[in-house]
């Protein structure tokens, strides 16, 4: 079954659910057992795959990151939307988190964090460097899933006041982008 | 008429308006013009105002920003999505793209970078510092202006593949998320 769900697509396409900006679950591996942790601040830095993401020693997710130097960048959608926000408000030192939502997880390809199967995407990433003055991990991305059964793949943005905004209308401005679109995209 | 629209809001409010991860129109000024330029990678540092933005050399502007080192990051809303769409297809090298596209601007209070009226929001930065490695600006808000008249307030979230997302339903998780919301949001 979760061979059915997740499907590996090409690197590229991780542009594509990170740039909207979305809030993202966060999963590591620190050695012993697996982690996740919410966090809405991240960017792309190219269209190779390479991605920044903030965060500090304040989550306890924090350190495992950099010791082992891997995560998966998880997308959820509006379903996990709740379920992401109570995740942010408790800490995996004394949670064990994936255990308490029932977030369904399996095994990545090229890191040892894992995947979780009800997300939009899933976005296997090696930390390349940290910049502790502000917090910066720079990562680059190195496998791509996509859930195309997500129940509901709108992405969640998070306003940072306690609300937050699922995608609504589309607008398809391909045609007039067409000259600066990077190639299969 | 200009000082009725945007108003000013305290520095911390910055965050809400670009930790959703919104398009954004980052105005510069080079000494002689003013200019814009369409971006939609940048992201919050922490929560007093400092956010960083990926660019680089192919946007005209990235030589006004690195010499000033001064901009203000607009936020437009829906209304301007087409617009801002339109603005990342031409150079301000050969185009005066505030009169092209016929944006309204006002003085800013601390950077020689102008407002746009018609955006949602506008926050004046100051780049403390550059990245090459990865085009990264270091930016630190100085003044926060929001604009509570802006006709579609629905921030807009580019895919990277030339379609975009308004926002659409809102979730209110503020009760839950109480103990963790930075003081004052």
């Amino acid at each position: 079954m979760a061979e059915r769900r997740m499907k590996p697509v090409k690197l590229e396409k991780a542009l594509t659910f990170l740039e909207p900006g979305p809030l993202l679950l966060v999963t590591t591996f620190d050695g012993k057992k697996n982690n996740v942790m919410t966090i809405s601040w991240s960017m792309p830095l190219d269209f190779d795959g390479r991605f920044a993401l903030c965060t500090g020693p304040w989550n306890y997710s924090f350190a495992a990151l950099r010791k082992r130097k891997e995560c998966v960048l998880c997308v959820p959608g509006a379903n996990l939307a709740k379920t992401a926000v109570q995740i942010g408000m408790v800490s995996g030192a004394d949670t064990d988190k994936l255990a308490r939502f029932g977030l369904k997880t399996r095994p990545a390809a090229c890191v040892q964090a894992p995947l979780l199967e009800d997300c939009v995407a899933c976005v296997e990433c090696r930390a390349e460097r940290f910049l502790p003055a502000y917090g910066l991990f720079i990562l680059q991305a190195v496998k791509v899933w996509e859930n195309p059964s997500c129940p509901d793949p709108r992405l969640v943005h998070a306003v940072g006041d306690g609300t937050f905004y699922a995608d609504g209308e589309k607008f398809n401005f391909r045609r007039l982008m067409r000259a600066k679109l990077p190639p299969g995209l």
